[in-house]
């Protein structure tokens, strides 16, 4: 069976960068937005668009029932990102069955479970998210401390229920994982070859 | 500044022996019981006693009001749980001056806060935790699994509860740790000397 290491992470905690930083020191398939890539091949739907899809999803579920049209609207959105989720789910497995890979989010540690994946969770204090946002370029975006965090609180809270909703357990929760790295004093550049040990045992 | 890696851990998990790994692979100190027999040499109680001051000092914090001779009684255990941490507090202090070191329980990461020590959490699935501690001894005992499974609950939840009342804060939550270790399908063994190489960057 391949090796699969799955990496939930907090917005703005460097999850991706260790994800990418593992697979290349491990010399292994990265997987990240790629899924979306190729997800868009296989539905009518923009990268862009299944993005933000996690968002649908959570207006989705929790519908204000203001009149039948906009239920309808919601009952939609709703079946839609099923069925993205749907597809997803496939390509995933398709994916873990090509090779050994790094996969970033996604609910992949749950989809991919009977693999027996590595379950890496990355988190942060809110602080140093706020400053790695601001280097991947929230600077440009002329963005105060405030907006930054509440946009980083807002993509959690909608991964968090997306998790919930797909995976039936809770986003972050420590027994979901083998490890979670919390990279406030991490180098994750020189963790990461470091970390790669572990799995050429 | 000595480099303080601090270790807390559920009961079974195997954080101990993590700890204990970690330092021999650095070569630095490893304080546990260590830390037991010095405080005993410095107060009036033994050893075994020490070991179950957590456990008073939860029923301290919880009196069942039954009577003005028990309500003393629950008085005393208090002050008494108080002045061993105090002694224990200052015991951390001077260990993390002498030297680096490697240090399990006590609340040492918040007592050590302004060290900046590496605040390491040990986990595992209480399956892998029973197996563990029938491993250290408990099957001589003739223990059924409920019986470790409850023991191995009795034991963290006066951690938890000792750690609420000293450190006011959470524990096992992540945001108070550097790194939480799942030890289920992590061999410690192997583990620990890849480990102990973010310290000597």
């Amino acid at each position: 069976m391949n090796r699969i290491i799955t990496i939930s992470r907090e917005f703005g905690s460097g999850g991706r960068e260790l994800g990418r930083r593992l697979a290349e020191a491990l010399g292994i398939e990265y997987y990240d937005r790629e899924i979306l890539a190729e997800l868009s091949k296989r539905t009518p739907y923009t990268e862009r668009y299944l993005q933000e899809v996690e968002g649908h999803l959570t207006h989705a579920l929790y519908p204000i029932t203001i009149g039948k049209t906009f239920l309808r609207t919601e009952d939609y959105s709703l079946k839609q990102a099923q069925a993205v989720f749907g597809e997803q789910y496939r390509l995933l497995r398709e994916l873990a069955e090509k090779s050994d890979c790094v996969i970033v989010g996604r609910c992949a540690e749950y989809v991919l479970h009977d693999y027996n994946p590595f379950r890496i969770f990355v988190y942060a204090d809110m602080e140093s998210k706020i400053r790695r946002c601001r280097e991947r370029g929230a600077d440009q975006l002329n963005l105060t401390d405030k907006e930054i965090k509440d946009n980083i609180r807002r993509v959690d809270k909608n991964r968090s229920k997306y998790y919930a909703y797909h995976a039936v357990q809770t986003w972050g929760d420590r027994a979901n994982y083998d490890l979670c790295i919390n990279t406030t004093k991490i180098n994750i550049k020189e963790f990461a070859p470091i970390l790669a040990q572990i799995f050429n045992g």
